[in-house]
C-alpha cells in the first residue's frame, strides 16, 4: 500500500476534507498525520516538522505539506521529486520553502510546477483552500503512479529555505529555535556535529546566560531541572526533565539561542 | 476499501474504542477522523462539521456522528442511506438532528431505525457509549454491504434539523453562526448564493456593525486585519489574516450575526 | 490487515515517526491511535488508557505503549503475549508497569525482553526515543509475524503494576482516581460489582464529602448537575451532566477519592 502523510497549520476538522478527497481517488493509500498543528502561517515550523521525519519513512512516500499564508494570490504551487534513484520520495504543496528542506535532506531534486488542471478537483478550485482542491488530488495521483512530468512543467526558480543559518563566534554559538515540541522542548538549528566539536556530555554549556548540564538524556537531571541534549532530530535541544524548557527560557520558535562552550 | 468516517464530541481515548470495534467486524476498512472536538453536546455544531465535509466523500461512505446528549435515554438510533441510486453514502447516529443536513444535502434519504441486536456489540450495551456498542459495530456491517433493511424498520417521523434559519430585511441579512473552526473562522448560515446578490467582492460590508472589507481571499487585507469571504464551506464567513475572528468579534457557535450590504 | 494500536504521552509530531517506521516494516497495517495526550510520565494512567480499551481489540492485535521516563537508563524493554490460545494480543513498550494491567486483563501471560538488534532501528538507537528506534519496529515485525521467542529471552521479574489498591472500611471506599478524561469525567478504580455491591441506581453517595445522585446515566440529572454512574469502562466514575466534574470536584489522577454509601 503507498503512503502519503499530511503537515498543515489546518487544526481541525480541514484536514479531512483531504482526507476525503485523496481516498476518493486511492481508496488504497495509507495516510498518516505528522502534524496538523503548526503555529498559523508558521512556513519554518512546518519545514522543520517534515525535514525532522522524511527521512524515516519509506521510499515511494508522498508528502502533502500546506502552510499556505499565500493561498489565493499569484504564489506557485509545486510537486518535488527527491532521493536516489528507485528511492525517491514526493512533496506537493506551496511554493515558498515549506518542502525544501525535507526535500533536500534525501538528495537529488526534481521540482515541478503544478499546472495540469486534470488533476485537480472537479467541481472547481476555491481561492482560500488548495489543500483539498489542487494538494490533495495532486498528491493522490503521484500515489497511484501519476508521472511527475504529467503535473506540469520543471522549474528552478522555486522559493528557497534552509535551516543553516548558525553563527561560531569564540565560544558562543549562536543560534535559533526551529520548533518547541507539544512536550517544550526546545529544538535549535544547532547540527549535533557542530555542538559536540566544541563540548562533551557531561559538561556544563550557557543557554542565553543560563548555565545547564549537557547530557545524553532526559532522566540524567533532577525533575524540572533543565538540559541540553542530543536531540532525536539530530539537533541540539533545551529541555526540562518532566517540564517545559519553552517555558522556563520563555523561548519560541524563530527566537535566537546563544549558547556558550566552556 | 470501503470507508468510514467518524464525527464526535468525544475529544481523546474514547474514538479508539469505536475504532477498535470496528476493524474487528472489518478489519479492510479506511476509517477518517472528521473532528472529535465538537462542544460537548453540540449538535448543530457537528451537524455542520458533518455537512460540510459530506461532498467531498466517496459513494458507499459510511459516517458514523456521535454527538449524543441523549445517550441511555428513549431517544432512537438510526441509519440513513442518502443520495443518487448507486452513490449513496450512509449515515449512523442518535436521533437528534445530526445526520440531517448531510444526508439532505446528498438528495433523496431513507431513514431506518437501529432494532437488530444482532448487529450490535455482543458483551452487552452500556447506558452511556452507543458509540462504542451500536453505532460503531452497525456502521462496520454496513461498511461490509449488510443491507439498510436488515438494521430495523425505515421510519418517517425522525428529528430534523436544518440552517436555514436566516432572514432579509432591507439591507439587512440576519443570520446565525453554526461554526467557529480551529483558526477562529466564524462560519455562518448565510449561503454565498445570497450574500453575492447583494454585495460584490471589492466592497465593504457590516459585521454586528464593523465595517470589514468583502474579498475573496485572506491575503488581499492586512496581517491582523478582518474580512468578509465565500468560506470553503460555501458559506459567508468571517475572519481575520492570521488572527481570529471569534476573538476580535466575541462571537460563538448559535450566536446571532447581523449583516448590513450597501 | 493486521491492527498496531499507539498509546504515548508523545503530544504532536512524534508519533509520526513511529507511524512511519511502522509502515515501512508493514506497509499492509492498520494503525489505530489510542492517545498520545497521557500526562508526561503518567505511567498509571496511560496503563489505565491501554487497561480499558483492550478487550475491545480483536485478537492478534499488537498495543505499543510508550509512556517512557526512564528512556536512556538502564530500564529494559518488552514484549508480551497475553490471552487465551489462538486469541493472543501482544504489547510493546518499556519495563515499568505500563502495558501490565492491560495485558493481565486478557489472561495468560509470556513476558519476553528485547534484545534483538536486527529488530531494531538499522540508522541506529537514540538515548531519548525508543519509540521509534524499538518499539514501533519490533511492533511492525509482530504484526508480520515475527514469533516472540525472536525478539529476546523470557523473563518473569518484570515491574508489576495494578488498580486494586482500593478499600472498604464500614460504609466508606477508599479508592483513587485513575484517569480523568477529555470531558473531565473522573475515573476511580473501584469496580462496578464492588459499589454495585454496597449502593443501588437511583440512591445518593457521597464523593469527597458531598452528595451526589448514583444514576444510569448522565441524561438523569439536571444540566451541570454531579452525578456517579458506572461509567462504560467498568468503574465507578464522577461526573457532571454537560461539565467537568475534574474541575468541580478538583480531582486529579493518583488522588484520593472517598466515597460514602449509606
Amino acid at each position: 500500500m503507498p503512503l502519503i502523510s499530511l503537515t498543515t497549520d489546518f487544526g481541525d476538522l480541514y484536514p479531512a476534507a483531504m482526507k476525503a478527497i485523496i481516498l476518493g481517488i486511492n481508496p488504497e493509500v495509507q495516510i498518516v498525520d505528522i502534524t496538523h498543528s503548526i503555529r498559523q502561517a508558521g512556513i519554518r515550523e512546518g519545514a522543520f516538522a517534515l525535514y525532522s521525519l522524511v527521512q524515516y519513512f519509506p521510499p515511494g512516500t508522498v508528502h502533502i505539506g500546506v502552510v499556505d499564508p499565500g493561498v489565493g494570490t499569484s504564489r506557485r504551487a509545486l510537486v518535488i521529486k527527491a532521493g536516489d534513484e528507485g528511492k525517491e520520495q514526493f512533496f506537493v504543496g506551496p511554493d515558498n520553502g515549506l518542502l525544501i528542506p525535507a526535500a533536500c535532506r534525501l538528495g537529488k531534486m526534481e521540482v515541478h510546477e503544478i499546472t495540469n488542471p486534470e488533476l485537480m478537483l472537479k467541481s472547481g478550485i476555491s481561492a482560500t483552500f488548495h489543500g483539498r482542491d489542487i494538494f490533495a488530488p495532486v498528491g493522490a495521483y503521484l500515489s497511484k503512479g501519476t508521472p511527475i512530468d504529467a503535473v506540469g512543467p520543471e522549474i528552478s526558480d522555486f522559493v528557497n529555505l534552509n535551516f543553516e543559518n548558525f553563527g561560531i563566534d569564540g565560544p558562543f554559538l549562536v543560534g535559533e529555535v526551529i520548533f518547541a515540541d507539544s512536550f517544550g522542548n526546545v529544538i535549535t538549528n544547532i547540527p549535533a556535529d557542530v555542538i559536540l566539536k566544541f563540548s562533551t556530555f557531561g559538561s556544563q554549556i550557557e543557554v542565553n546566560g543560563r548555565k545547564v548540564s549537557f547530557v545524553q538524556t532526559y532522566g540524567l537531571v533532577g525533575q524540572e531541572e533543565p538540559l541540553a541534549l542530543i536531540g532525536s532530530h539530530g539537533f541540539l535541544e533545551i529541555a526540562v526533565n518532566k517540564g517545559s524548557a519553552a517555558r522556563q527560557f520563555g523561548l519560541k520558535s524563530g527566537e535566537q539561542v546563544v549558547i556558550r562552550v566552556f
